[in-house]
């Protein structure tokens, strides 16, 4: 006998990629930021009393809405703290798509009344999250150079999707959309559909999404999604937020867990918050890695797409003509595993040929340049 | 505009006890532990580093599932972590409960085919989480001794609601069923429903629901949830876990978010279990002080519920013969509130003439002792 929902029996749980325990790894496979957060955020740990522990949280987690607020321009009641980014797709997915009991998902291009739109590829947890609320999807396929199509919008109008999601930066591609193209999206969708953007990797970007929030924007549709697992080191500690219209974030936070984030991680996270120039010294450092890795890649013959997050896309020489004996994407991926360096390998319509590859610390940058040299 | 679903809409979130940050207050209100969590889980915070925090956690906190399983005498596929209680309640409701779309909830005694059951009156979170869901529910209400009526099975079985959930020992009342009672109950569930025995507040009890987990037991539809928010002082950690069938423990791993414990709480959670004793200590000194207050009160006139948990629920003498001066149990609360002193009061049927008494330590026992004297 089993007792779970259809859509969670047939469901595929989210794979996340390998997180192997021991030190003696170059990980570059998991999009962590290779330098180590601000002192001040272990201070603040290592300060929590026993006293605060044994006691419920502040259940909004006031502190850190108002230190962000202060960070970003916005006032707290455009603020959600979460459990990571995760909670919060999750939140959106619950509170604004209708779970329908038909299933399979319905298909691209169908209808998918009160659904969820994604380009196509992204992120696979997505899919996980409305196969859980048994809310269909659409896929909206990316153009050839990674960006959102133009008539992206008209789409998700025309399937009645209730949320649409775009990565911006996007992964796995590291493509940055402008702010105006953005911008016409969501006025596009106002009245149809929340818009979340979804910029877990924008620490590392040349601009985000934050002016689609300001009162002049006259947009109510907009939510951004914020991490402090790449930017801020902080991976570990599983915080995240929302930013966006306090109409939308209200209703959010109607739904949330009573006290969904915890004592610890509300002190760190607001510590990191405050000292973000600490952070930000380590976007500088991983930027300018970025460059250097890139070329290194391109001077062994590797297509390297242009990134604006904490990772590379990149076409071995292998996959880029045919009838070579150059090691594939994969093999390259196997090889790597084999001598403890870990990076991405996605075997998906658009991605097989492709690694996505962390940007590390120098000495871990140099030692996978040099492990691909000798291949 | 508005985005929502109309259930989040409609919603009325759930409203948690009152949490000052000040301690100049007697906080006998939303049953903390009045004493520390264990020296060795400071410590264990105390020593994470930051590198630690810079990777992601392990995404199944395998270390505390093996720790939680060694000290319950289970195998470690029988325990889920979870975000606190919290986070639990809501995974058991979406993973077993079907959402529909009729709102409001059906009325109990009406058909809530695939929905929630439970008592009445019980956690006033499980109805805010089962609207979150859509879920219908029915309320069966308890015997007049706070008992669970003979016909609670088949009500759940008639009704066709996959999930029905005990509080044992009960909350707002400190009643514990018997053991083979609850046996009974999984058993004419099983096929049918999942029993999910919240034992939030078992560690101040004389005894659990374990041996339901055994597998001489026969039964597969029996979850229990655990937090160490009460018994190990650690409600700011945010912390709880499911002990069950390893089928079930299945279907909600696949539908947890995928690193949904932060590193932080692991290790501390983890210590807390490894070093119960200390926990133990507390739970035997609240047991003590149970029995002192409730003496106290009674011999102040009041009556007192026998009680398996860290709490009271006592009527004041004026609720208990009409046509007297003497304070309503309202009254007390908001005098005592006016003096520091933070009591719970439910304004809704069969406790609008009581109060929930959190045990604190002796000295805070005592104070409101004076205080109540002194009305």
């Amino acid at each position: 006998m089993t007792y779970e929902r259809d859509n969670i029996r047939k469901l595929q749980a989210y794979a996340p990629g390998e997180q192997p325990r021991t030190t003696q790894v170059v990980k570059l496979n998991t999009n962590e930021n290779p330098y180590p957060v601000a002192p001040a955020v272990m201070a603040a740990i290592a300060a929590v009393q026993a006293e605060s522990l044994r006691k419920y949280p502040p259940p909004a987690a006031s502190a850190f809405r108002q230190a962000a607020a202060k960070a970003h321009g916005l006032s707290p009641d455009q603020v959600m703290p979460t459990n990571a980014g995760d909670e919060l797709l999750r939140m959106v997915i619950s509170v604004f798509c209708r779970p329908v009991q038909t299933s399979p998902p319905i298909p691209c291009a169908a209808g998918v009344d009160g659904g969820l739109a994604v380009e196509s590829p992204t992120y696979s947890l997505y899919s996980v999250l409305a196969s859980i609320h048994d809310t269909p999807m659409i896929h909206i396929p990316l153009n050839q150079d990674w960006s959102v199509p133009d008539d992206f919008a008209a789409k998700v109008i025309n399937a009645g999707a209730r949320v649409a999601i775009i990565v911006n930066p996007h992964a796995p591609s590291g493509r940055l959309e402008p702010l105006e193209k953005l911008r016409a999206i969501a006025k596009a969708l106002q009245g149809h559909s929340v818009l979340l953007i979804d910029e877990a990797y924008v620490d590392f970007a040349s601009n985000d999404a934050l002016p689609l929030l300001a009162p002049d924007s006259g947009l109510d549709n907009v939510i951004l999604l914020r991490t402090l697992s790449k930017g801020y080191s902080l991976a570990g500690l599983r915080f995240g937020y929302a930013l966006g219209h306090a109409n939308l974030i209200a209703a959010m936070d109607k739904a949330r867990d009573s006290y969904n984030t915890d004592y610890l991680s509300q002190v760190a996270a607001t510590a990191a918050i405050e000292h973000r120039e600490v952070a930000r010294e380590s976007w500088s450092k991983v930027i300018k890695q970025r460059r250097w890795l890139g070329h290194a890649l391109e001077e062994l013959g590797y297509r390297v797409l242009p990134s604006q997050t904490n990772f590379l896309l990149v076409t071995p020489p292998g996959e880029l003509v045919s009838g070579t004996t150059q090691p594939t994407a994969k093999a390259i991926y196997e090889s790597l595993k084999q001598q403890g360096i870990f990076v991405r390998y996605f075997d998906q319509e658009r991605l097989k040929d492709k690694l996505r590859i962390t940007i590390g610390t120098p000495q871990q940058n140099q030692t996978l340049v040099e492990a691909l040299k000798a291949m």
